[in-house]
């Protein structure tokens, strides 16, 4: 079973959105599963701290490598070979081929830490692996850990209603997602392109590439440089 | 009042994760407000649907015009100037910068879609700003929804306990943080860098953005082109 481990200190958030919809009857199912470790429970004081102020001044608290350490270590004990992730904005970007190798694997062990940051010394103690969900300040790891999990379960096998979704298939293709339409044929007077119930598939087809393309083009410049990069090689190459 | 308003099927995965937490706390003393409207009860068919099979063909369903924009009606009446976004992979990559001014407004009205996505008549018809949260294939908009609200909800007045976030202030100046250290001083064997305890804060100020470029480099080529770009241009200038 896939196995979702999260050290976290609000281990109430979760599963959370993942406890609904179709992830959450799979986990209802034994589809996959998920645990909590709390750092608190492994602290050494009265207190329970986690944190303390950051070396060298500056605002917030840093959370301690000590105690992170133990509860990775009581959430992932020797022999446990899932990969350790650190939910922090230092972190790569998370793709959706990491995505896919995640969810291929046994599951995942998620550090999610507080804004200020973690010890920086864990990651090499633990071997974690910093990613990143988007160029945005988070309150701390978990929604971070939530986006990433709901990427993995929705792939897992008997998760999903349709695996063969059209979004992944562009995602795949290095382009966005073509635009899409269904009843009523008009709303407030604007009715769906007609090309889309002409009936000719290939057409069809046609239509949807151009409107992806167009979309990527003028939305993701970044993405579109990449196809383009992508496209122009392999043109080159069949030459 | 800060007010969120959700569109979404799954009234149940809100306020989720942040009803804890600071922000969850904000949230029980009025400091911002979440409400949810279901589209299953702008359906008009004995079944409550709000999807349809996508014209053209192709897997999955799409979500119907109709429905969802008596619901986007229902959560934004006439008057209602809040910003109306859409949760899609077609959309903008959500930025800081956007955070920082939804969270300055007067709230949001996000429209939350599942996977093959909301017919695109919607996004012209109710004025809405289609926004990403990372390039990875999420099993609805919520989870992004979520992601984004986070990102508001800790800047709003009295929130956070540390209004000046070192991490903040980095994304401001277009780099990704400098590592992070805290007691203690020796954690299996590896001491926090010497530098932090010598008490100089000059140089520790040099030695942290030293290491804020150096793993932006490495890490993220794209935010260090960007910061690259910026810098050349004002020296430049300053010549």
């Amino acid at each position: 079973m896939w196995r979702a481990s999260l050290v976290t200190i609000f281990p109430d958030m979760f599963p959370g959105p993942l406890g609904l919809s179709l992830a959450g009857r799979a986990l209802g199912q034994g589809g996959w599963g998920i645990e909590t470790v709390d750092p608190r429970d492994h602290a050494t004081d009265r207190h329970r701290s986690v944190d303390d102020t950051p070396a060298g001044g500056g605002p917030g608290m840093v959370m301690r490598v000590d105690v992170l350490a133990r509860a990775i270590d009581a959430a992932a004990p020797e022999g446990d070979t899932r990969p350790r992730l650190l939910m922090t904005p230092r972190g790569a970007p998370l793709t959706q081929k990491r995505v896919r190798e995640l969810a291929a694997g046994e599951g995942v062990v998620i550090v999610c830490g507080r804004f200020e940051g973690v010890d920086d010394r864990l990651v090499a103690a633990r071997g974690l692996e910093e990613v990143s969900v988007g160029d945005v300040v988070l309150s701390g790891g978990e929604i971070g850990a939530l986006v990433l999990l709901d990427a993995c379960v929705r792939l897992l096998p008997g998760v999903m209603g349709h695996p063969e979704s059209g979004t992944e298939e562009s995602f795949s293709a290095g382009l966005l997602e073509y635009p899409q339409y269904t009843r009523p044929q008009s709303f407030e007077g604007v009715e769906i392109p007609a090309i889309l119930t002409s009936g000719d598939h290939a057409k069809v087809a046609r239509w949807r590439r151009a409107q992806a393309e167009a979309a990527t083009k003028a939305r993701r410049p970044d993405l579109w440089a990449a196809y383009r990069a992508a496209h122009d090689g392999s043109a080159t190459k069949g030459e």
